[in-house]
């Protein structure tokens, strides 16, 4: 169909050439580049849409683990998917990306065929005015996957001068975020929204230096239909972290609807030098 | 040295025999059984333990993420650990713990041998009283592993009747725990300490339902040093969950140590059936 729209960025990062073993051959996405490798989320959305893909699979995403083992470089990468163990009605799935010879990453998945129970929502959403009254972030660093998300800050935005602050910031940020250009929500947007966290050192410090996520995990509370009747509208993000010391620090994190729902809560443990 | 002490039961549950493949035999622990098979904690402590014990192995324990994937029966099971990538400072393992045929818990986890760097708490310990004046829990349900801590509630005691509350109640919990006997901390015994906390579900609808953790992913901020001068003093132990619904919901946990130090984050994913 040569009349077709292009792909969207995410869409395209997530095209794979099967090989006859079952792996899938995938390629870095030029769109969603970091300071020297992929953004964080763009290698989670890639693995769990692997997952996604695998012809065994049942249900939706529930639990992604992803660790990043080594750089990952421009160009090819191959993924397999292993089914680790299938009961009734959740599945477990190990992956791991490789480039020649080298484990650039690997996860974990939980997906589950989830049926209505008992609900409940224990605490509200964060107050926030609503993403039309922040203004959008229009001065960003020239790194491409921060042009991959619209950005409102309502707290938090992260202030990077040549100098550290003279006091440690506050670690917490909250804001709207969504798909630049807009996207549909779904399961493997989210996956990758879940990383769309500047750094909490360098908010905390004022001062980028070298850091990069160790391993994130992320829940996801919601279904598919859920997620698609939250269309393109941005999503609430919150992030924090307690402790940085010895090279690694924490982050918790939330993403919660429009409509006030819980979509998904994620966390992550972050290298970081000097 | 017939006249030692008894092995603590979190030792004697992580010794393992190896086999020529490298794969190390364990046994269940009686001192740790759940209702229907092993409390989390104690699954998630040998897998840890037979990572630490990987020849290869460099560094301290930093983010371990557990998927519970089949029941463990009684008896003895199999580890497997891989050696994923192992940077300079920075190794990448996966493990199965196997039963026959099944794969019952797989696990990612991620080492570092971490060197000093700017430290930072971003956040105080939670407000609460001093162990000693928090009286110890006496009365808990016949489960062996809920004999193997010491459980000093703050606030946030489950209660379960044979009925519902009339409204959920919080699901947020504050405690002093350590292990019963009293053990000397380390990061095996801190990987279990991180599911100490009673599914949340059951304390927000005060009802036992059918149960169980599908994921956990702990992330560990202090050194075996620092462990260690923790000593056998309780730590204070914090939990919540946000959003329950089509048979999973979240958890968030913080355990920290006597002196107002994070000592670890974790998170899991819990399903439940009705």
């Amino acid at each position: 169909m040569s009349d077709t729209a292009p792909l969207h960025p995410l869409d395209a990062a997530t095209v794979f050439r099967p090989g006859p073993d079952g792996s899938l051959t995938g390629q870095t996405s030029p769109a969603y580049w970091n300071m020297v490798g992929p953004f964080g989320g763009i290698t989670a959305a890639q693995l769990l849409k692997a997952a996604m893909d695998h012809p065994a699979r049942i249900g939706e995403p529930v639990a992604q683990t992803v660790n990043f083992s080594a750089p990952i470089a421009e160009g090819a990468f191959t993924i397999t998917v292993k089914e680790v163990r299938s009961g009734r009605s959740v599945q477990h799935f190990y992956a791991e990306l490789v480039q020649g010879e080298t484990i650039a990453a690997n996860a974990t998945m939980v997906f589950a065929r989830r049926s209505p129970t008992w609900s409940h929502h224990a605490s509200p959403m964060p107050d926030a005015p609503p993403a039309e009254a922040v203004p959008v972030l229009g001065k960003k660093p020239p790194l491409a996957w921060l042009n991959a998300y619209e950005f409102r800050y309502v707290s938090g935005l992260p202030i990077m001068n040549s100098a550290a602050h003279a006091k440690p910031q506050s670690a917490s940020s909250l804001l709207w975020v969504g798909d630049q250009p807009p996207r549909p929500l779904d399961h493997v947007a989210l996956a990758s929204l879940c990383d769309i966290f500047i750094v909490r050192i360098f908010q905390v410090r004022g001062l980028r230096t070298p850091a990069g996520t160790v391993s994130m995990t992320s829940y996801f509370h919601a279904s598919a239909e859920e997620l698609a009747a939250q269309g393109t509208r941005p999503l609430l993000a919150k992030a924090d972290s307690i402790r940085f010391g010895d090279q690694f620090h924490d982050q918790q994190a939330e993403l919660w609807s429009d409509a006030g729902k819980l979509l998904a809560t994620t966390t992550q443990v972050v290298w970081f030098r000097e």
